[in-house]
């Protein structure tokens, strides 16, 4: 069989001006990265302001398992398959990490038949948007520790410093640490740490922002500490928030690509999916919206999660309204949740299946309450039996949502095409009448409780003693008023990560709320989140390398 | 008067890949990024290898002092002036690093009309192969901290670790650190350190790499530190070269960017010119000689310090012969080393001038030394009496080197037609038999008490016991037969920064060698180098901005 990059770098990739073409686009529009990359310029939504938009097909998924559930794969495919039944299809995608590259294998391009190419770009350096984070981040964290050094006229408290450093790499010697030591000329001493780039509140930002000038106003309202009196400092008494923009004057523009079979694909911006909302940026989606008639996009984690923050947070601030959301599902998967372990996934098991289900069934429920369509798309595997097939695909017709099976990792876009079918079937007789879950105006514990009660299915919530305070403060300073961000474990819709299929009579426990004012959503915490992963024994950097003629090996 | 941006943002740039054409550069052999930028394949080199090389101009120039002596304007100045004078001139530069843009005024572009564009984009993030560098540089740390805490099998000494993280940001607060802290999952406490990204051991060796395998082969080559039995550890030894050179694979590709004159200027790589050797990138050099017929780089600091570094650090590595050498000297400076304070240099002095360029006389026959012909630049302030330009002009053709007078800053190429006629009458006229100073083979305190004679001018040296120590130990490990990289001030010829002029009777004192063995040489410190700045009071960066159409102001 063959590797994803061996995949990769046998595509038949058109000239990415070509691609640029197709969607309408002049030279003018577009800025080249290499033969392949290009970024699109923002006049493109402002000369297109009145046509009318595409259909906005999300792609989500049930709670992941370690059976994998391939929702990028999907969601690529799904793009090929709709441009092979003759639409015009363009993609969304977030771009990923470099750091974690290096570690455990990964990375988020697709797999099999259904990538995004170049592939060992997307995955490196790509056109430097990550880059530009990591420097706008550090340039303020900078200004942090050096308003300290230069006389505190802004009383900073050193102890309360909430912006930290970043860096796109998987270190975890950076977690903790102590910075400013060295006497007099080297700072302020005090405790500091730094997290993976993705996690930056600068990430989520660019991802929520509408413009440039938004993204300046977003940068200046990060919460980056509290003074010696216990009130908030923002970035914007530091001043640097011009510069940061600077920074980031490319990086805003979202970047062009295409799949294995030139399906334009527009990648752009990549934030953790749990203290951040873990989609691609708002002008990516926008842009898309005006270029394609069909617009595929994705979401982090499991729709609990991911598209409970697309939807309540990410089409909040961007004005966006999605016409149909697919629920991705394998049959090894839900037959995991219905208590087979591992190793015994490959064996026809429909009884297991039918305990599992109820974890794509929530799912199915908690997208129909915000007035959207649902496709379930079955991401096929090679040990699925026709009884499996047909129990889920009976499921699925009892409850009155569509179900398709698909095979994009083998076939690429010829493996969607039933999927595809589904999707233009249901937007074309259902409506979508999308409403939020909830209003912002709302108090904080309101909000977090009925995330919790109506999407998790939880009793209630707990707030421990921390989380209270950390709310009565943010009342306090009314920076109350926002969105919640979920930070809670993918695997479950409990916080408890062993709780499979659909767990009942749990209460969610907030054991910390923190404020990302910037980016404009309030993160509640249910649990410690990892924002700086560590190498594992044998880092995935230990096999790659590249010889003089530019030959990949052990990417992937 | 018009700022530098100004000036900047009116030039009229052609598109990169006319400037590409006419060097006679195929649309194959480029990588755009954007409409004005461009990088190189290496594959040019292959191509051209059998054809004839262009003649090489370096220009360096006195002890620099507060009073400005402009030599990479003069660089971009005389290259413009070729190109006006009929000549086919490429100009090779460093890239500026983009920390410092955003503390006190700076940036390595060129000024006034003599600027290389588009000098924001090269300000900023350019092609990326600042970030390409720290992420390199970085993999490397986190994979030593990372060997560390699984288990540590080579037996690394965490005292004893040489190889620091670097961010392109000046951020004293990170000079000076601990990390690992925070228990066991964490990793192992350790004092530990950032560098800004242009003192990476990798920046100076992907300057002195003629292909992406020395590339790697050097990278692999890094004395990451000591173990506890007080043995070398190799970067090798972690296995991690292969990713970094595929972290470095488009880096390693020299830019194509343009003067305001459209003049080609290939700008590539920029490491320190104290604990490394100050000059853009061999594989940048060796390009332009291929696609010029004359070619004009410029190396760090005054010559006792860059030309020195060039010539017997660069040209040993990458077999390059320079032609000719250009030493810029303004009146004012020359003043300075006479004696005169900063604010009286704009009265005519000839008095002063006299006592004062004993230094220029000193750096003419320091170049005479590797027997390269020698044309002096005076780069004229509207100050400069004619019986001070006279008095100059008088003293070189006394002993023999042609002085011209240049004006680069404000009338452009214009303002080098003298100078680039004297250029070229002695490129035609004089026949350079360059050799170097010293041989690698002899042992480090020789080579050292070399450079300190016969280029400072120093009675002898004087080893501090730690530096006795250290030559003692890298010749106990086949370490010592590399080239030698002075750390030095930059002001004096001396290692006192007061001593201007020509100084007399004086030591050397080195207080610390190091070994850079994947960059190939090893450093001689006569003081403490600061390789992380910090930002000052009021930072650069609290004047900038960026508009939503791109308007760019508080950049220089």
């Amino acid at each position: 069989m063959k590797s994803d990059i061996q995949i990769a770098q046998e595509a038949k990739m058109e000239p990415i001006v070509k691609i640029a073409e197709k969607l309408g686009l002049t030279e003018d529009e577009i800025e080249l990265y290499g033969k392949y990359k290009c970024k699109l310029s923002l006049d493109i939504l402002k000369k297109n302001k009145d046509k009318k938009n595409g259909k906005l097909v999300l792609v989500t998924a049930i709670n992941p398992t370690p059976a994998g559930e391939g929702k990028s794969t999907v969601t690529v495919g799904l793009g090929q398959g709709l441009c092979k039944m003759g639409k015009n299809a363009v993609i969304a995608l977030r771009e990923p990490s470099l750091g974690p590259v290096f570690g455990i294998k990964g990375g988020a391009a697709g797999g099999g038949y259904s990538q995004v190419v170049p592939m060992e770009d997307i995955n490196l350096h790509f056109t430097g948007d990550m880059h530009a984070i990591t420097s706008a981040n550090n340039l303020l964290a900078a200004a942090i520790d050096n308003h300290l050094h230069q006389g505190n006229s802004l009383k900073i408290d050193s102890r309360r410093i909430l912006f930290k450093r970043v860096m796109d790499m998987n270190d975890r010697a950076l977690r903790n640490i102590v910075v400013g030591l060295g006497g007099k000329i080297n700072g302020f001493p005090r405790e500091d740490g730094f997290m993976i780039t993705v996690a930056s509140e600068i990430m989520a930002i660019l991802c929520l922002s509408n413009s440039l000038s938004e993204l300046k106003e977003r940068m200046g309202n990060i919460l980056i500490a509290y003074d010696l009196d216990g009130n908030p400092v923002y970035a914007r008494q530091l001043g640097v928030e011009g510069a940061m923009a600077l920074l980031m004057k490319d990086a805003i523009k979202p970047n062009l690509v295409q799949t294995l079979e030139n399906t334009p694909a527009i990648i752009h911006g990549g934030p953790f999916a749990n203290i951040a909302h873990g989609c691609n940026s708002i002008l990516a989606t926008k842009m898309a919206l005006k270029l394609g008639d069909i617009v595929v996009t994705e979401a982090g984690f499991g729709a609990d999660l991911g598209a409970e923050k697309f939807l309540d947070i990410k089409c909040r601030y961007g004005d966006l309204s999605p016409d149909c959301v697919v629920i991705v599902a394998t049959i090894r998967a839900l037959k995991h949740h219905g208590g087979v372990s591992l190793d015994e996934l490959t064996s026809s098991n429909v009884e297991a299946l039918k305990r599992g289900i109820c974890n794509l069934e929530k799912q199915i429920e908690n997208i129909k309450k915000y007035n959207v369509p649902v496709v379930v798309a079955i991401n096929k595997f090679s040990s699925d039996s026709s009884e499996e097939i047909d129990f889920i695909k009976n499921f699925c017709n009892n409850i009155g949502v569509k179900a398709a099976l698909c095979d994009v990792w083998s076939k690429g876009g010829e493996g969607a095409l039933e999927l595809g079918e589904a999707v233009c079937d249901v937007m074309e007789n259902e409506v979508s009448n999308f409403k939020f879950l909830y209003e912002v105006e709302d108090t904080i514990e309101n909000k977090i409780l009925k995330i919790a009660q109506e999407i998790y299915g939880a009793k209630g919530i707990v707030l421990t003693a921390n989380a209270k305070k950390q709310i009565s403060d943010l009342e306090r300073f009314n920076l109350d008023k926002l969105p919640i961000c979920m930070a809670k474990t993918q695997y479950s819709l409990s916080d408890n990560p062993k709780l499979l299929g659909r767990p009942k009579d749990f209460e969610i426990t907030v054991r910390e709320v923190k404020i990302s004012n910037g980016a404009g959503f309030i993160v509640a915490l249910n649990g410690d989140v990892m924002t700086m992963p560590g190498l594992p024994k044998v880092p995935a950097a230990n096999k790659m390398d590249v010889t003089e003629d530019g030959e990949i090996t052990g990417l992937f």
